[in-house]
């Protein structure tokens, strides 16, 4: 059995990860960390657990967890981090990694310049040094990789989902990246278990807005996964907005289509001189690169990715629309920010680290309604 | 592998039959049927089983059925019956049972007594000499009696959770069951997926009412197991209200508890006497009960059941607290009413009629937020 | 002019004042007082009111109140505190109320008793001597005493739908108060506005739980208000729980009827004797006591109060059913609980007590869906 | 009084109609009409309108209301047609609208081009005759030509919010709008009140997906008034989603914008130029449009529009952000989708039609929460 320990496990994402494993074949908690329940049992936080997970919440302050690097590395097959940005980079150490595998839910290491990260989350990273080893851990990208690190950075929610999108078509140079526009939708989990008075049920429900609009933090990390699938850098918009559901990212994103003639006329142009690609030929295109996946699902004609048929699961469901009087494509995606965007996903990175089944433990049917 | 056909399938109850028997380890779903959507590919309907389960949905008219009762009870092992009252008790036959095993989600087979059936669905019962051999397939209840029969009476979701949050107390004595009261919520899944104005989003939606008053047709059902269970017929209150969540029953009960002196004492003059029982006491008769229950757990003193954390699960949360002013005990019991309200008891059911492990394929944790 | 302030306007039920008397056609907001908001503009903390109320709020801390007695005697006609308990007691004097009128939206004044008060409230009580000058501002029910004081004490949400539900029957002697129970459904504003994990839209959505089970606070005024109807001292039964959704109150209560014949037969027995007052009867009575109110509306035969229909207007919502089977009457009644429940029927106090229309300002019909 | 007939009284929007007119100081609801409750009473399908509005329904079959005209016109002094498409279209004659006034909530007279309306609403035009007779009632856009006509086009919910958000900016060319998207989202009670499975309260709620993508019918309306405030016809992108709340529409448009120094750059050619609009410039620019208009409200810098704020009201608020990165503004407004998405919207054309005050009957606060 793979021994895991969670840190951060009484927030959304690690009680999820709890969860996971409490029913993963071949894996068991080992330990669960929080530094607001230290020491209560945790199915006293989350009441679903009761009776299922037998765990009191260990202290897991990072500054405490920093002088048993030594415990740690022998106790643990793996460590899960979800906790706030700059608390995995400040006690992950080599030593750390030797012994143990770190999987990350944090925005730690996955930016590759440290200058980015700092400009956009406002602080100084603590372990510039350790960024190299990490692996993005986009499962469907990245498999090769993850396979052979033992470090990971795992996808935010709203990243997961706009680059699985459209990663497809800007890896095949389909479209003008420079007009791709993400414009996504986020269920209010995503938000956390803080007491904050801008998440109570009555300021959230019956809303709609945008928030963190030309700054939100998963900007750059889009950015730099789908600039590395372009082969260039990207400049791109994205604004998130927050509507009332639990789970569920949705993510609609707009760019202008190439023309097929090579004669690099892009969106209304390429529309008018006849040399738009056809939907089909572009639904091919997500076929090949997502056809063998087991969670992408790539929908049929005539049918839109709707978050509710992916909740409770791995799963991601993307698809496109060609508009010809605009000469653009619509993309749009929708995963369970809690699941393919954040704990599942991990384990996911889990699995393929471990060499197991890698839909082992989060293989289940997204339950509707 | 069991073969299991599902009519009903498209009903929210019978497509979560199917979402769970396409993860079972020891069952395979041979057919699906739909009245509405004979001929369709299921996944179109419910999309959250695209490329999950690759079936279209045969016609499962009952006058069809019945008319190959041969075949279907030579190709499956078991068929689950989700379908408005009067449809299973109109095809089923001996023969039928005499190849196959029968779980019906509806009301056909769980009153004993024909006229109360009649009286309270307003309806001829089709098949009146079968209801002796149905069993009523509480599993924790009755699960002797299910191991033996090829016919269940699958119970209703309401019905359920009333019965389980009292049924220790009634059982043993501690409750006039004159003064017993049944108050319960429920989400708007229980009403089905029928096209009705009334279960519109906007209907529903920032409204809370009571239905069925005085009315609803789990009363005599309730009363029936209630009244095995106190060994005498009851006659109690039952009131349904519609809460705008998808799924989730709540049942807050309500009587007057007997002296434990003997003297016939109850409630408050109980209470006034100094011989009201202790509210440890009774936890301690739930825990008799259901202490070595997988799927039943009795919470601790001081929490009281929420939908949320049996969501997504087969789990029942009871509990109880004791009103020394008012010498009444408040029984509390959830259940998520597509789950063991209704589908995963079914294959709960179907699982110990098997003589399979009886939490096979229906033991996920509840998945809260 | 009434020149009003208000105390503790940045609550939901401070802001809900504020919004109806921005748009009274005989009232102005002398002020508006917040201690977490002191020297912000309302309407950067209520989004809902730029450019309709330009204001900044004033430090309301009590402490600092009780040294400008004279000052706000002077400047205002009318005083509303929607503050927690103990704040209106801690700075209201005689002086005061000699220059002001005073409309407690806390539980400060709704309970006579003294030691009911230290007891439910497990606080000493700050002006013991004020209690009795205060009315109950049920408006319908104390119509006349609240046309003569100076200080109000304003119903709370829970209790103005649970007296007006019942007061018909109990004030008639038609049921056996000591049958009687009241299980209510509450919308989340009830909680309030503060930062409080349990009240987040993940912890809140998706979820039905009861809570304050045989505690609830406002249990001793539904007491003590029946009581007054009854002409007697009355215990009973009061459950709330917390629904999905931001408004609405929703009481379902149950009471055995007395038998017609004077044989003092209740519930079960009355009605095997045949002698259980008819329904149309009842609800004759229900029209007799609020056939002239214009915001208590009497359903007729068929329909349910709902929350939906009740929604952003000061209206009540009453229906009974007569169950033959039980002996028992279920009085059902609807209310929004910012309005009726709180902030419309506090300016309706104010509307009465200024001689002015009783609808003026707050005569809005229901808004839905 | 004005004497006002509504049409189609028992959807969503004409509903609203009523309830607004019941309450308004100088109209008076002559009669209500609808084809599937004629005969019955509005209070018993609209339970909120209950002792507010005491009307039976009568039939208002077009075919029916043909033949009436002459006594259409005589009894009333103006005619909301709350109807699907074809409805308005197919009765009103120049003869009616010599004797009274139409407000018509469909698209029938919205597009000026016969050819528009029937490739995008595949339906002959009724009475290509009247288009140009007809104002698009987007009251403060058109409110000189609105005073002067018999015959409004009151604008879809979409179309008001995706106009009045980039109006400022396109009418002063400060943006290219070849690159102008809108997204939006929109609360369910836009789809009216028709039963239909994909509007149950199951199938949407916990869901969030887009609709109509490429194909949404608001498209040519926003293009072509936009394209008159832009002075040159227009093709944009018009994307629409579905989001579990009542009520509220929120825009998210994008668009490049134009150097401020002539030389034609756009987007982050000109933000690279460091020839980008300032921010503050451009929220002048809809001070400047807007800064009068009491229901348009321009937020301040900082803050978001967001549908709770301006829910029950006739309240539009819009703000912009200017991202230096891309050089692309984002333009965002908010509106409540039955108000001044319709209902309120049409009472305002009508009170500009009758010369009475502009905010007559509709100038409620927003509820919130």
């Amino acid at each position: 059995m793979i021994r895991a320990g969670v840190i951060g496990a009484t927030g959304y994402a690690g009680a999820e990860i709890i969860r996971l494993l409490s029913r993963h074949p071949e894996a068991e908690i080992k330990w669960a960390g929080s530094r607001s329940f230290a020491g209560q049992s945790l199915s006293d936080i989350y009441g679903n657990m009761f009776e299922i997970v037998d765990l009191d919440c260990i202290d897991d302050d990072t500054d405490r967890m920093k002088n048993e690097i030594a415990k740690l590395a022998k106790d643990t097959d793996v460590i899960f981090t979800a906790t706030p940005q700059g608390a995995c980079s400040s006690f992950v150490t080599k030593e750390l990694l030797a012994g143990t595998k770190v999987i990350d839910l944090s925005a730690d290491f996955r930016l590759t310049d440290v200058a980015v990260y700092e400009k956009w989350y406002k602080m100084k990273h603590n372990a510039p040094e350790l960024i190299k080893d990490a692996v993005y851990g986009l499962c469907e990208i990245n498999r090769d990789d993850i396979r052979k690190t033992q470090l990971i950075a795992n996808p935010g929610c709203f990243t997961t989902c706009s680059i699985l999108t459209a990663y497809p078509l800007v890896r095949e140079g389909l479209i003008d990246t420079d007009t791709l526009i993400i414009d996504a939708l986020s269920g209010v989990s995503g938000a956390g278990r803080g007491a904050k008075t801008a998440n109570l049920y009555c300021e959230v429900n019956e809303n709609a807005k945008a928030y963190g609009v030309t700054t939100h933090r998963h900007t750059p990390e889009i950015e730099e996964q789908l600039g590395k699938a372009a082969g260039r850098k990207l400049t791109l918009q994205f604004t998130p907005h927050l509507v009332p559901m639990n789970r569920g990212i949705l993510a609609t994103e707009y760019a202008s289509l190439v023309a097929t003639d090579g004669s690099g006329r892009i969106g209304r142009a390429a529309a008018e001189a006849h040399v738009l690609p056809k939907e089909a030929d572009l639904r091919a295109v997500y076929e090949k690169y997502y056809g063998a996946e087991h969670f992408i699902r790539v929908l049929p004609d005539g049918k839109v990715p709707e978050t509710r048929f992916v909740e409770g699961s791995n799963y991601v469901d993307v698809n496109i629309k060609v508009d010809e009087r605009t000469g653009r494509v619509i993309m749009m995606g929708a995963l369970d920010n809690l699941m393919k965007g954040a704990a599942s996903q991990a384990v996911q990175n889990m699995n393929i680290m471990f060499g197991i089944r890698e839909d082992a433990g989060i293989d289940m049917a997204p339950d509707f309604p």
